[in-house]
């Protein structure tokens, strides 16, 4: 057990190789798509737009981009794919603020903060649309239509699960016992699934085979829930700043993240009361808030949640490790977007 | 002029010659949505499928499937893109009704008045995502892998067209001197776009050769802004009862339909003030609703807008005899459907 969590830490430590190469890629992607996303009325376009020019980590491109990398082909043809899951994802953040009733995102007003919240499910739908039209794009590039429509039906299937996994991180807090099963299904699919059908969009619009790609998928199934893990911690003790984010917002929303199903497992009834009383409560104060992430600290949830975030990314790792490429260095770039997704801080 | 209006109320006598085709198409096409869309949480799942077991017309599949067999297509092969533009028209209904605050929808209370707008939020997204399901199994059923491809290309220019004309229809009001010509250019993305996209999947799923389907989206484009209009018109006069849902909802939108465009421009300034005072007036009694409806009555506005209607279908009706298909019976129950969408009740 020691050795093993010895190799853990080593395995861990964060290498930024793919800085200079994300940037190069979020660059040509943001380009592809602000030459697609256009249109009136200029209100709707504004507010379809606002997210993606305030900025993002652009991970799941570029994840799209090592995807096809991976099995040999070419980033070039991956491009309208990677536009399309960026803006898929998009797409659902500007909803999903809607539900949260989140108010910054990006360091900016959330879209509903600014153009109400009907103009804002208007703008979610609109994205929605873009995200095949990017991903169309990728036959004007000359990928097969074979290939393009099977990258169609990943997205579609990605689609529907990230709407399931919504549904469920809304319906967790109202069922009894929620499990750490129950969160990591939730998570699989709200989160984990985009990430998969990055990966396997990228592989199909290269032309990947069948075994490849799914391997791909898997290990970015793990990387997915290590990531929503690592969301949680940040969710708690996060820098704002940094996030560009408000911190506390999963308590006062009442969501059942990791660390508030673990606190409950291991605290006293005086304490789950407290945290009951706070969870979900539109009326909690700062101070409330404060105590609530106290008791969730003092339970060792983080340092839990971390273990096991780890836990995950090593299998992403380990599944990493079966795969076969003539292109080393987008390996080695894909083994440490891993390690970025459940260490990072923003 | 007289001449042209006898041959005018001639044309437009309604045949319900599709109706019994119509209710076979639907049963299709309702069994294929239902073994489409299944999954989990069924609270997502029953909020999604709501409207489509509440009821509704069927329009649109029975017009996609007209449109595979004018072409000289097969019903079978057509399916697959009926049930797709049904629920992705499915999916706009639930997203309008949050928007537009209406309650009652076919008879039933609406999606967020039974599961919460946030739910209902998620609900629509589902849906829309299942209308690319639907239409992407059009390849179980043989259909070329170009032409489904093709099929997709217009179902996501229509979903874009739609979300520009929902947002155009929520920022009328707010702009001043709305012409008549600015509501024909929103309806026709809002409302004709999908009509037209409807005859264009069916054509393309069957192989129909590209000046034919331009003539008959051409047509269902004028056909769908006939719709509307009639639309508009059944919002002030129509049968509650008969149309499963309130009416005035647009005057307490404060929706700027061709009836207040055109009451606007005709009335005097003290009733232009009793109707602005009401419009979009969320405080609105009965009484204050009735007496904008009574301005608009005496306007003509009725009256007008029924004219420019059949002006609409007359032209959709001429477009359709360009149109030469050994599929007689499919063609005649094409013209029996315009005229229908200019002259029904529900």
């Amino acid at each position: 057990m020691l050795i093993y969590l010895a190799v853990a830490v080593e395995t861990l430590v964060v290498k930024m190789s793919f800085i200079e190469y994300a940037s190069r890629i979020s660059k040509i992607v943001d380009e592809f798509i602000m030459n697609t996303i256009r249109g009136i009325p200029s209100t709707l376009y504004e507010a379809a737009l606002h997210y993606l020019r305030a900025g993002g980590k652009r991970l799941r491109p570029l994840i799209v981009v090592l995807g096809a990398r991976i099995v040999g082909g070419d980033e070039d043809i991956a491009i309208p794919g990677a536009a399309s899951v960026e803006v898929l994802h998009t797409f659902t953040l500007v909803h999903d603020d809607i539900i949260d009733k989140d108010e910054l995102r990006r360091g900016v007003p959330t879209v509903h903060k600014i153009w109400g919240s009907d103009m804002a499910i208007v703008a979610g739908d609109l994205l929605y649309a873009y995200s095949y039209r990017c991903l169309l794009r990728a036959l004007e590039r000359g990928v097969p239509v074979e290939r393009v429509n099977k990258a169609i039906d990943i997205l579609t299937d990605a689609a529907i699960t990230v709407a399931e996994g919504q549904a469920l991180d809304m319906l967790l807090p109202s069922m009894q016992n929620v499990s750490i099963n129950d969160y990591i299904e939730m998570v699989k699919k709200k989160t984990a699934a985009l990430f998969a059908s990055s990966i396997a969009i990228g592989a199909t619009l290269a032309g990947g085979d069948e075994k490849l790609t799914a391997i791909l998928k898997e290990s970015m199934i793990n990387a997915g829930i290590a990531f929503q893990i690592r969301d949680d911690i940040l969710g708690l003790i996060g820098d704002e700043k940094t996030l560009g984010k408000p911190i506390y917002s999963d308590l006062r929303e009442g969501k059942m993240t990791l660390l508030v199903i673990y606190a409950y497992s291991k605290i006293d009834d005086e304490s789950r009361a407290r945290m009951k009383r706070v969870l979900g409560n539109r009326n909690a104060t700062l101070e409330d808030l404060q105590d609530v992430a106290n008791i969730i600290r003092n339970s060792g949830a983080i340092e839990y949640a971390d273990s096991l975030a780890e836990e995950y990314a090593l299998k992403a790792i380990r599944l990493s490790e079966e795969i076969e490429s003539r292109d080393n260095e987008a390996l080695q770039m894909f083994r440490d977007v891993i390690k970025f997704m459940v260490k990072r801080n923003y």
